[in-house]
């Protein structure tokens, strides 16, 4: 996080609002028919009015060509290295169904599996059944006790589920357990580190007993284990800028992010209305708010450019609603763009816009990646954003004499 | 600075020769009643015809968002890591009022307060008496004698002066006196490592001698000491880069700042006319030239729109006198913006153009921020201003084979 020695006493509390539009795989690339974006096609009244009179920019949430996934992208827009902190894959998978997990423990992301009579892996999906047959074995597989470490065992969806261990010395480096082809047993846990022998020991007597618990099944005999990742421990967002941060998030996963940042999650519903509604109503508690939207995401990750389009249109309506806020410091950023073209995360640059009393106004005819490749900001660091946001808001007072 | 290992053979000797204008403060934000920012306002036709031909950007000064003080401003502009190279306040306010402070040397701002009979302070700043006041106690201040550490005291302004310990052995790690508050007893120094036990034994030993020398005062009876600091040794511009760096500046903190870089600084008068001749008089005799102006942040600061417009104007005016000295390269570059609006120092990107035979001219309508954003350089860390105009003027080798 940007918490250089030197800048530590320069983060001052001011009155201030900050707000920071976050939608999510924002950017995108053009349609070979058209050679316009998303964003480019879509009717943006309100943010092209806004980006007018903003500071535009386009951000790298990691570095050129990298793409990031939604763990590093959203640690970066809020000032952390995403190459220095590092949430695992077990520990997203928890927070994405909403388990709030405390420092110390550690998320696994399991899979039921297809073993044969020699115990070697002949399935490694176990055929992906649906959740309606995985939830019943879950429940059968969080019955397991082990002696000091307290487990628990939450379906995701389809043939995963995310295993908790809770306890005292749990260590995450260890090795995973799925082979990786079939035809071979799954691996045992082993210790990478001294300290990790507790945890390894813990998640062999769980595969054990997973096992039995499961050995009548036809199909789901076994479990894989991946991901396993310690909640890392991150300084924390308000401490470290001074503020107190509040997170509004319709998706469970952002949500736990957020409180891993040190945010406050305020409850909110699962539409962006419900979300402005909640930035409303909690105004006046918070001087920072993380407002997440999901379905510039969702819609490119199906590859579908024309709902990602509305997904865009959507959001745009609502700006007006934030902006009679009156926020000191409005942002609309991206976590990294989702292209529908490529239907995933991409590593090309976001557009981003922060506006103020003190910005500019570069006259950016639009909001998009072509129009805020010329703004003031130019392409930078989705990292240093934080830097510009407290000192807009008159939170980030000057450097040396 | 730009040291990098990889580049220590790559600076070269040429005949070229550099000009540096920096314009001190130079950009702004746009008045609410126009949305134009004083460049935009100001009638500027040599910058303008000048922009048209250059290379032009923007320079963050150090990071997006960080305002600059003085000290780390200018250090960027010569290719000085403004994050690792820190000049100390003290320092800074000696060189302010053109002490020459040698390696070693202990610069410190102290100031007058009023203590009671207990010894409390009562006012932190002696109510700001005036110079012709403080004048008088410096000269008291500055007969103080303390074995082993020869010191002078210098009035700055009002309740201010620097006192400057010289001797061996002299360590800056120290905290300061001023409590930062009233009806509690000054700080004593004390050291914050091991090597600094002779620096606060001095400094504690100043601040006893001067109380008895104040005793008899009414309101200035005792002394603060703040911004502790010592010369900090910077490798040296010339020989990095192999020029022979000359500094021309009206205001002795930029000539005291250059001086700290390794650069020659000519005597010239206080105006940018007088800087101008002086430039045209030792043209011959350097290679490098840092010719600073000081009144578009001095007008800035004071909140002075239209007079930030007239000292742009003053600036423009005598550009064709530089010209006509044909530098391979001419540069405008500013150390931070100091936007009227504000009347401060600011984190915002500042314009900034590069002429030489082999620029673009990428025909820049006028010299604005909001046309340099579009400029071929982009926006870029003002550190990596010299590598440019080194290359520009044939004095930077190719980089591997």
């Amino acid at each position: 996080m940007i918490d250089l020695e030197v800048l530590r006493g320069s983060y001052t509390k001011s009155p201030s609002k900050i707000v920071m539009l976050v939608a999510d795989g924002l950017g995108g690339v053009p349609h070979p028919d058209t050679r316009k974006t998303e964003l480019e096609m879509a009717h943006l009244p309100n943010l092209d009015a806004l980006a007018w009179e903003s500071a535009c920019g386009l951000t790298i949430p990691i570095l050129p060509g990298i793409t990031p996934g939604s763990g590093p992208g959203h640690l970066a827009l809020f000032g952390y290295d995403p190459l220095k902190y590092f949430i695992g894959r077990g520990v997203l998978e928890a927070l994405g169904i909403g388990l709030e997990l405390r420092r110390g423990e550690i998320a696994v992301r399991g899979n039921f599996c297809t073993v044969d009579g020699k115990g070697l892996v002949t399935n490694r999906r176990a055929g992906r059944i649906p959740t309606e047959q995985s939830a019943p074995l879950c429940r059968r597989l969080d019955s397991i006790q082990i002696p000091g470490v307290g487990l628990s065992v939450h379906p995701v969806k389809d043939h995963r589920f995310v295993l908790v261990l809770r306890g005292e010395g749990l260590d995450d480096r260890v090795n995973e357990t799925d082979p990786q082809q079939t035809g071979v047993p799954p691996f045992e846990v082993s210790p990478q580190a001294a300290e990790a022998g507790k945890t390894a020991d813990a998640l062999n007597r769980f595969v054990e007993k997973a096992r039995e618990a499961l050995q009548d099944e036809e199909r789901d005999n076994m479990v894989l284990l991946r991901g396993i990742s310690l909640l890392p421990h991150l300084p924390s967002m308000g401490e470290v800028y001074k503020l107190t941060p509040a997170a509004i998030a319709a998706y469970p996963m952002y949500r736990g992010l957020a409180q891993v940042m040190g945010m406050r999650v305020v409850p909110t519903g699962s539409t962006f209305k419900d979300e402005v509604e909640t930035l409303r109503e909690s105004f006046d508690e918070h001087d920072f708010f993380f407002v997440h939207y999901k379905p510039t995401d969702a819609t490119g990750e199906d590859g579908d450019f024309s709902a990602k389009v509305k997904a865009l249109e959507e959001f745009d309506s609502l700006i007006p609603e934030v902006r009679e806020l009156k926020p000191d410091v409005l942002m609309v950023a991206g976590d990294h763009a989702t292209p529908s073209l490529l239907a995933r995360h991409s590593w090309h640059p976001v557009p981003f816009l922060l506006h103020s009393r003190w910005t500019l106004g570069e006259g950016i005819e639009g909001f998009s990646e072509r129009s805020c490749a010329g703004g003031s900001l130019g392409t930078f660091p989705a990292m240093q954003i934080m830097l510009l946001a407290l000192s807009h808001a008159d939170k980030l007072a000057k450097f040396g004499p």
